[in-house]
Formats: structure tokens, C-alpha cells, sequence
């Protein structure tokens, strides 16, 4: 089985004015689909960021597999680094480390290669990870403030404008109702820290039996954090990022039990040699979007077994090709004992056969077909291509979407 | 596929009076042979230690294994804990942790389920681990002082006594010419520290190109190490445990330049994090006979690379069942820059069919076949099961060995 056709497809999703510290999401979001084709007729699909960094990568290494042997990861990552010498060749402003965008464009050819695999031995993905540790998937709520929508050529708002605590838990019983998250999880450092613990106890007062965490990506010094803490003390699972970087991190820890997690400190296997050292985190969330690919996703729990850390479940926007991903990844992570974050009710559009996935109390069924256990559905592909087309946006920018909800707004970071 | 038949065989091979810091190896060495055979018809293999604490533990855990997907790892590894509560049950001396006989146990049984995985695939084993950077391996040669054998009821001596420097020079010619190896690693901690460097110099003037290596299993001091180093200094790939336990090896590392290497200060995950915050070594001993099978000698492979120390891979007595699996492993682990080692060609007995493996200058081509890539010899399997049977030895103590040469030989470590 040898790779012989490379076919990556950028798409726009209409997506609603989320709100987090760098400032908003915009009327887009972008994605690109992988389709990689063999010569013995099988379709191997990916899916991961759209934006301008990673498509230039992904196009950079595309007809470089041609020939590949989708079982060899460790030739799929030397052409990625081949072809991408200089760490993605696109010098756009990123959280990431420059050589994160090799991990990027990696992780998503290496899941079409895993769909491969799994399609030829006729085995889902997760059997290619070590077996399922659990086929029911637990996700978590994943709440927003969030602006009523202005630009509504791409799609419709949902929800209108959530800016205050009681708004927000007007968000949370709506997506508890229609999706029976047991979960939920607030994306902070939007709010004065006031509101923001205003809001996790109203959340805690109507429910009181649901996992809590807090992200403001950073927004926070230590003090501040530590106020938040005082407030939400044994009303939370975690606080994710509370504040800016590694020593930031390993300061705060030091002072509370308050259990810490991060998508944003650590974010490389180098990282939690790093944070293990200084101690600056008890969680790390997983993402096979970086942590390169779904067996890197494997790798990332067993090292944080063998580091005594936790390990929960990392979203971006996305749809269902990356959320089965996500399902056969949980599903073969035994220490990936939260669940899971997911954007996925935040749009309604779907690229796959069969349409939308469906929670059930919170929860997806890991699909049980070869491979991801999914099919592309072409003419939805083509529509959001289209938008892509017509969209014009090719980038993401939400300091810059921001300006149109507040015109002086400077992103700062620790805010408060 | 399922599991239906479990088969675990223990043999015994003629063995050579090998010296080492815990005494001497006996008439035989032991290990068991592994058959898992599935309702569709295929065979999986596996070979690991066969004394006495091993064999039960296998043999508790074998029944359990029926009805097993050997694609599911996770599944394996509750079946094993659940059959070992205890840990393996046989509270025999042992320098590994009790729950490691867990591991060596699962380990066993992993090996054979990829063989399976990759038998119904049509896959090499190695590309059940992300595909192969190499496919020949380098091995290096395993020097040991040894004494004239007494007891050749069971097999013949090779290369009489190896008590001196010149006569380990001797065995090192033999040893390169017959199998072309281009490094060589000394099991020291046998004679004194003196004529052990005496030993490595005189190796460096007869193999000035090659690796050398020395490894006297925890027999020496700390200011014993460092007089060795200030010996060998420039001379040596890494010097492998020359001190006994965590604490040491890190004063010691604190000491010199020398890369340190371990196979029995660190041989769980758990343990790599505590050496790393002590900097206590840095190159690792791979072995899939106890890191978690093959996937888990992967797993540390990537271990070391985020945590920046090297891979190396140690050898116990072993047969070719073994040496496939090692090829394997070695095949997949990008960062295994050092030749393996292996104790191959000091026996001449092998249970796979078309005999035993044959080394071109010092290297093994990975088998291409299916799965582990070796069909099992079940005639000399037999042979081996009837030595197994009439030897009457079902555990290995060196020390005790050790008596029938020293009569009042006292193990100590450390010694010098």
C-alpha cells in the first residue's frame, strides 16, 4: 500500500463570536481536509487547522508523500521535516513554537495514514492504539461568552450576546439540555475575575453535581489567580492556564493544591520534562491535532503516567473528522480520566456521510468501522470550500475580529 | 480474531560459566516459549525468561488470556494485573521490583499478540511501531570473563577460562572475526578494578575504531568509578552502571562527563522522571522483555528523546524468538544510536525454523515476513523442553553457581 494521490482542501465554517483572551472569534473559521488515496483504492482522511500557517505547510508536504507507506510514521515525519526546513515557512504570529507547525502538518497526514491502516486490517483506529479502554466518550460542555452576531452573511448566530454570569448559565442549561454534558468548562479571561467567579458559582448553584474547570488562557497574574482560587476552592475539577507561562505556572502551583492544567506551557514532550522539574502543572491536555498525531496522543498519556500527571482532552473548532479522531484517541488513552472539551455544538454544518454525530448524555459512541469510521460527504466538502472562496478570510486573527465589537480593545495578556 | 489456545513451554540451553557481579551463570539458562493461537488458525510468538518466578506468573496469566483480542493491549494488561495481584506470586530474590514481574509477564504475552497483529496484516512486526528507520541492525559484542566449564553434561564449553586481560583480548578476536561486531562491551565487576582497566585498554590498542563499553553491575564505589573513568576517559561509548542505585550514579554523574547508562537503576517509566530531576544518567537500556513489551520499548524510546538521554538496548541470555523481537524493536526506535548488545553467539541451540540467525559484520537484517518474521522448530522445542525437564534446575542463582568455582565466594555490592 503506497500513497499515489494527495489532496488537501481548505473549507470555512460559519461560526459565532466566541470570546477568549486574545479577543473573538470571526464570522469563519477554517479547516483543511486531507484525502490521501493508494494505489490499492483506499481513502484515508484527516483533518486540522486551516488557517494560512498550516495549509502553506500541509501544501509544502503533499506531493512530497507521494509513495509513502502509510505504516512508516518515522518516513512520513523525515519528508515532513524535509520539506519543511525552516519549521512551516509561514512567519504568521503563533502561540506555537516554530517547529510546532512540523508537529501540526505531521499530526494530520498521520491520522489519514492511521485511517489507512485501520481501512486495509479492517480494524477501527483505536485498535491501532492499544485497544479501547472505553468506547463510550465522554465530553464536557464547552461554554463561551460570546457577542450577538453582527456579520451574518455565513451563517446565523445562535444564542445571542452571553456577557454576564447570569447569561452564561442561560448558555449552559441550554447546552446541558440539548447535549447532557456532565461537565462543563468556561473559557475565562474575557470577564473582570469577579464576574468570572460570579459566574463559575452560579454555574456550581444550578449544578451542583457537574464537573467545573476555568481557562482564561493566561489572562491572570499569580494574585489574581490565587483570588479566584479562594473563591472556587473545591468547586472546580482544574484551572486550566490561570496564568502566563512555565515559572508563571510553577509559582502558582506552589501555592495552592488547586490542581493546574495546560494546553498553552506545555505543549511539546520536551515540556513536561520541563514541567515535572519545576512542578508547574498536574494536568496536561492532549490535542492528536500537535502532540503529533494520535500515537503521539498515546505517547503524551504514557508519559504523564509515568510523571504522575493527569491528563484531560484538548478542542479547537472543528468538525467530525477530527472529532472521531478524538473518540478513538480517548478511547485508547486509559489515563484520560476528564472529559473531554469539544467546540462541536457551537456549529451545525458536517462534512462526513450521515451527517452531525449526537450526544447522548454527554457522550459519542467511538466509531466502530475501519479506520476513523468515517466517510467524506463530497458536496458538503464542496459548499464550505465554496465559502472558503468566498470568504476571504484565509487567516485567524481574533485580536483583529475583536476591533468590531470594541474599537479600543489591546490585547494584553496577563490582563488582571 | 480471538485467542483460543494458550501454550507456554519452559526449556532449558546449555549454557557457559559467564562471570558477573553476582556470580556465575550455571549449566543451563531457562526461558519460556509463548504460542497464542487464534480461532482464525494463526500462531503468535513469544520468548522471555524462564525461571521459575516468570514461568508462574505466565502460567497463571495464560488460562485468563482466552477470548482475547490481540489487537486490544489495554485488555491484556487488566488480565495480567487481575491474574498477578500480588505481583506474580513467587516471592523470589530478584532485582527488579515486585510489580515488575507484572510487566515481564504482560511483556511475554505482547510480543505474541503482535506477532499476531502482524501475521493477520501482512505486516512486519516493526511496522506495528510505526515502521522502520533502519532495517540492519547493529550489535556489539558481549565480553565476559568466564571460567573453564566443569559441567558439560548438557553442552560443550567455548573459549575455556577468561580470567585475565590477554585472554579477554583473545575471546574479543574470536568474537570480531566470527561475526564482524564493531563495538564490544565488557561485563565487568568480576576481577579487580585494576585488571578490569587493564582489560579496556588493552581492548582499545587490539580495536582502536571500535565502541568499547564496560559494565560491572553496580560492583564499584563512586571514587572507584571515578578512578576507572579517569582511566578509560575517551575511551569508552558510556560506562554502564558502575555504581549501585539512583543516589549514586547522580553523585557520580555530578562528577564526570562520562555518560552514565543504566538497565537496573531505571527499568520502569516512573523511574526515568526521578533520573532526569537527578541527572543521574544519561543513556537507557531498552528491553522489551520488561518495558512494557514492544510498545512500550517504543514508548521509551520516545521518553528519552523528550527527556534528552540516549537508548541503548541490553540482552539477557536469549534465542532467536528474542533476538527477531529485538531486531524489531531496535528497527523502530529512531533514537537507538549504540549497537545492541545480545548474548546470542555464546549458544549454538536454536528452537526457530531454519536455525539460527546469522550476524554479517556485527549486524542482523530485521525479518520482512509477517509478525515477528520466525516460524517456531517445534522438534527442538521438544529437545529443549526434555534438557528443561532433566536438567532439574528451575531458577538461576548465580551466586550459588558461583560456589562450584569459588567455594567461599560472598557476593557484595559494592565490592571495590
Amino acid at each position: 500500500m503506497k500513497i499515489n494521490t494527495i489532496k488537501i482542501t481548505p473549507i470555512a465554517i460559519p461560526d459565532v463570536p466566541l470570546a477568549n483572551t486574545k479577543g473573538v472569534h470571526g464570522s469563519v473559521f477554517l479547516r483543511a481536509i486531507i484525502e490521501l488515496k493508494t494505489d490499492t483504492g483506499l481513502v484515508g482522511l484527516g483533518e486540522t487547522y486551516g488557517a494560512k500557517r498550516t495549509l502553506t505547510g500541509l501544501q509544502k508536504v503533499g506531493p512530497t508523500l507521494k509513495g509513502l507507506d502509510p505504516h512508516n510514521l518515522r518516513d512520513l515525519r523525515m519528508r515532513v521535516e524535509k520539506a519543511l526546513p525552516d519549521g512551516g515557512g509561514v512567519n504568521a504570529p503563533t502561540a506555537l513554537a516554530d517547529h510546532k507547525a512540523v508537529d501540526v502538518v505531521y499530526s494530520a497526514f498521520e491520522i489519514a495514514c492511521l485511517d489507512l491502516r485501520g481501512k486495509e486490517a479492517g480494524r477501527p483506529l483505536y485498535d491501532l492504539l492499544g485497544g479501547a479502554v472505553r468506547k463510550t466518550i465522554p465530553f464536557g460542555g464547552y461554554l463561551f461568552y460570546k457577542f450577538a452576531k453582527q456579520d451574518c452573511r455565513f451563517g446565523p448566530d445562535i444564542l445571542g450576546e452571553v456577557m454576564s454570569p447570569d447569561t452564561l448559565v442561560a448558555e449552559a442549561k441550554q447546552f446541558v439540555a440539548a447535549y447532557g454534558f456532565k461537565s462543563l468548562k468556561l473559557k475565562g479571561g474575557v470577564l473582570e475575575p469577579d464576574l468570572e467567579i460570579e459566574t463559575m458559582l452560579k454555574l456550581h448553584e444550578a449544578f451542583p453535581g457537574h464537573g467545573l474547570r476555568i481557562d482564561p488562557m493566561g489572562a491572570w497574574t499569580v494574585p489574581t489567580a490565587m483570588r479566584v482560587i479562594d473563591a472556587l476552592k473545591d468547586k472546580l475539577e482544574y484551572l486550566e492556564d490561570p496564568v502566563r507561562g512555565m515559572d508563571a505556572m510553577a509559582e502558582l502551583s506552589a501555592q495552592t493544591a488547586m490542581p493546574l492544567a495546560t494546553n498553552l506551557v506545555v505543549v511539546e514532550f520536551e515540556q513536561i520534562i520541563e514541567a515535572v522539574k519545576k512542578d508547574a502543572v498536574q494536568i496536561i491536555l492532549s490535542d492528536h491535532h500537535y502532540w503529533r498525531g494520535a500515537t503521539g496522543a498515546i505517547h503524551l498519556g504514557e508519559m504523564c503516567r509515568a510523571a504522575g500527571l493527569g491528563v484531560s482532552m484538548h478542542s479547537n473548532s472543528h468538525l467530525g473528522i477530527s472529532l472521531a479522531a478524538m473518540c478513538h484517541v480517548a478511547a485508547a488513552t486509559p489515563n484520560l480520566t476528564y472529559d473531554c472539551d469539544t467546540h462541536y455544538p457551537w456549529y451545525d454544518k458536517e462534512i462526513i456521510k450521515g451527517g452531525r454525530f449526537s450526544f447522548q448524555n454527554g457522550t459519542l459512541q467511538v466509531p466502530e468501522s475501519p479506520g476513523l469510521g468515517v466517510e467524506l460527504d463530497h458536496e458538503a466538502v464542496a459548499e464550505l470550500h465554496d465559502l472558503y472562496n468566498a470568504a476571504l478570510v484565509k487567516d485567524r486573527d481574533d485580536t483583529d475580529e475583536m476591533l468590531k465589537y470594541v474599537p479600543d480593545y489591546v490585547r494584553q495578556v496577563p490582563r488582571w
